[in-house]
């Protein structure tokens, strides 16, 4: 491991689980310490998740939303990725002095409306004041809790041969959407980021089964670096047919032109569902009538063979393995 | 309201009142947004503290402890002042491109170290990188849940005409330590943080008796804001005796020399207690016993004249109000 902090350790990246494993795992072991996107914790009738996530987007508003509807949205799909419906909230500021008091009413409206939406009430919060020059501009870390549905019990490990996977829409934009805001490559297409609270779209599909074995939203990393995890912490290989991964076409011209993987590019709005063949269908009904997720499709399955890799099958017939990135290709982008 | 950002708003005065009121508040409204240190939330069987604090001190490490220790104390102590015995955290990490990672692995082992002495488990975390510039080395955000010790009812709205006020120890020693730490005014003193996790401290008391009306930490802006908080949050008056606040001579000697009030530095190891006279003597008895708290003192009752006022009553019979700093004394003290 390197001697100093990178990009590449903020970047979902194996540098990223490297980071984590050496440094805090071993400094906070505990029998409740997630690998995946929540903690589950007892409490007295059942289980509740519980996840943080820090937000220093940049730049903290673009097309789609801004850092505070992101920041909601984050923790949100988080705890509704471990099957919890979003009950609590707690919000931390960190904001540069001299930052406008109209911009960050702006946030704070975003995350207002945007808790609503997804059902949540923010109860605490803390606010901090950096010089200028030592925060640039706006850093926000929100907190979830909910309880755990009962007779749901989905984790990144529980991926099974023959499991069906489904994306609940077009992949990349949330990346895309930020990479054309920094404006440093002046293409100009008309991308906005799917970032959005997906409890409604989980709590659909439980009411139609609750034989769910991994849900993930694909943010960081997007979903090609979800799938690698998933592998690794289910031990199974992965099986992707690439012409039925759905990608909006600005997206796939922008990706074109610089030579990117839209499944690298990281979604704020989507989720990865991993569910027994014989219910996968029905799955993908259900999601389809929900906001967000009206173009759910089944884009894989899970094979016994190629434990750990991602592999692509071309329309054409050629099959290659997904090549995973090292480093951090764009920094700041959640 | 200014139109931009200040120190001040984020200096736990006046003006970070303001700015939750005018911006937060109304934005997040709900029955449990909380006007205290810890929202209080309904569970399956009883009641749920939650707490999040961001932690941006400068410098990160400093006599006494490091931000990871802080950070771990900050939260703890708040869940603690609402009568909650701590039980799960996460925290999120805002790292400066080129940090080393031998001094995050430091502030990590303080984190884990700390938390285990104060009995709360590290579920879950999260990391963001920013680049070089972009962040002042390190800022870390921890959130804190517990569950509220039954019978227990504390709130700063609960004091009482006839309370007496107990702090559990000498005041001012974090912030005259950051003050110190910062090299600014080349004055060589040995003062450490009193930065310490407080809920065996608490939970001695509550064997003792529960009917105690506030339990508050007393650390951005010391003290003195705590009482003029309480003051305001009761509408109650409060009398000190000035003599009978316990200040560390060194701490004495350095605000002497600069000018300041140790009543509005910093504290991350200090509780402020509001309990019915009764019960005042049985309290110190069993704080003294304690780690953190054997200095221990009452100094000074709640009032039903001079609602909303601190009076300090000095040894040589004047009295005087405690006069209110407005704006930022020293930022970035935790």
């Amino acid at each position: 491991m390197e001697n100093v902090i990178t990009l590449a350790h903020g970047s979902g990246s194996i540098q990223t689980s490297e980071l984590i494993d050496k440094i805090f795992k071993s400094n906070f072991d505990n029998p409740y310490l997630t690998a995946d996107d929540a903690a589950v914790l007892p409490n007295d009738t059942g289980k509740t998740a519980m996840s943080t996530d820090g937000f220093i987007v940049s730049p903290y508003e673009f097309p789609g939303g801004n850092i505070g509807k992101l920041a909601v949205c984050g923790s949100v799909n988080d705890i509704a990725c471990m099957g919890a419906k979003p009950k609590f909230m707690t919000c931390s500021y960190i904001i540069e002095e001299g930052f406008p008091v109209e911009e960050l009413e702006k946030i704070a409206k975003s995350m207002g409306d945007t808790a609503r939406k997804a059902g949540i009430q923010i109860v605490a919060g803390d606010t901090k004041v950096a010089g200028k020059g030592q925060v640039d501009k706006i850093f926000i870390t929100t907190t979830a809790i909910g309880d755990i549905v009962e007779g749901v019990n989905t984790s990144g490990a529980f991926a099974k041969p023959g499991d069906k996977i489904i994306v609940t829409g077009d992949v990349g934009r949330h990346g895309c959407t930020i990479l054309l805001a920094r404006n440093e490559f002046n293409i100009d297409a008309d991308i906005t980021s799917d970032c959005a609270p997906l409890w409604n779209n989980i709590e659909t599909v439980f009411n139609e089964t609750k034989d769910i074995h991994v849900i993930r939203d694909a943010t960081r990393g997007g979903v090609g670096t979800v799938l690698y995890e998933i592998a690794h912490q289910s031990n199974v290989g992965i099986s992707l047919e690439s012409d039925k991964i759905p990608v909006d076409p600005g997206v796939r011209g922008v990706c074109a032109m610089l030579g990117l993987e839209p499944l690298y590019l990281a979604c704020e709005g989507r989720l990865v569902f991993f569910v027994p063949a014989e219910v996968a269908d029905k799955v993908v009904d259900a999601l389809r009538k929900c906001e967000n997720s009206e173009k759910a499709a089944i884009i894989g399955e899970v094979t016994d063979e190629n434990k750990g890799k991602v592999i692509l099958n071309t329309a054409v017939g050629a099959r290659t393995i997904l090549s995973r990135p090292s480093g951090e290709l764009l920094p700041r982008i959640c």
